[in-house]
């Protein structure tokens, strides 16, 4: 199977020969920030409404507020946002493992590699969640308490269902 | 001006819809995950040619390989991705500031806050860059030396032209 990078110039020209955003600017126009998981069956745009040049997408695993704040305290300081919206998912990957289990699927990978096991116990959590509307909110109470936050930030926290592409807000 | 989260519900029934992907399965189909920016500018489904289900989409400020490490990990061990492919953009938020500053300026806005002060001073840099194709070269480099990216992914390093909306292979 070819690697995918091996599609990618060909669709990309594709995509260029229809561009016409070119001259957007670098602040986001609606002020807004989305914090949301980096699954596949994502796709923050098209699900919430949300055109080229309008907001910041900050997604990883889960959908995690707390690894999101370096990029939250740029996206906010020095980008102008003051809204954000954190969506965790169903059927989420976060939903189905432990930080024992996950660091010891690493180290029975490589039996006895001491430089895999050094790099793998510096994370003290994979931040795994074992409930969805929980893990909301405790991402939503993560940003309003963080002093780095602005105090004027509107912040609400939703879930979004992969099966029925419907979104619910939880806070 | 309203809140932009009033109108994620109306905006999502729309999606809804016209919705016809709630079968697809959890782990990529494509076996890629790829890690760019938060930017607002950014797209990275259209401006790569990647369809719902096929990839995991990493983003954060300036789309950092280092923060996307504990995504990466997941990404790869749970849910089978081989592929990793970091893009960097032009006219990106990460080539205007330095740590420092951005610190000074967080700073400067709670004067005498000492929660704000020992807060931001747990960074010890927001990672930003002064050169676009070395930050790409960089990252790929980090992936590559790091014990806990698979030896055998396949990893590539792109830049994206916000202006033309054009990729380019760095490595």
């Amino acid at each position: 199977m070819p690697a995918n990078h091996e599609h990618f110039v060909k669709k990309n020209a594709a995509y260029v020969s229809t561009f016409t955003k070119g001259a957007l600017a670098l602040p986001p126009s609606k002020h807004l920030t989305v914090v949301t998981c980096m699954d596949a069956r994502i796709e923050p745009a098209g699900q919430l409404g949300i055109e080229l040049g309008e907001a910041h997408i900050i997604r990883n695993a889960g959908g995690s507020a707390r690894e999101a704040l370096r990029s939250i305290v740029i996206s906010q300081r020095l980008l102008g946002t003051r809204e954000i919206a954190v969506f965790h998912h169903t059927g989420c990957g976060m939903l189905t493992f432990s930080t024992d289990q996950l660091k010891a699927i690493v180290k029975d990978a490589a039996p006895g590699d001491t430089k895999v096991e050094e790099e793998v116990e510096k994370f003290d959590s994979f931040l795994e969640f074992s409930e969805l509307e929980q893990s909301v909110k405790g991402d939503v109470e993560f940003l309003q308490g963080n002093p780095l936050v602005l105090k004027e930030t509107k912040i609400t926290g939703w879930t979004y269902d992969v099966q029925s592409g419907k979104i619910s807000q939880v806070v």
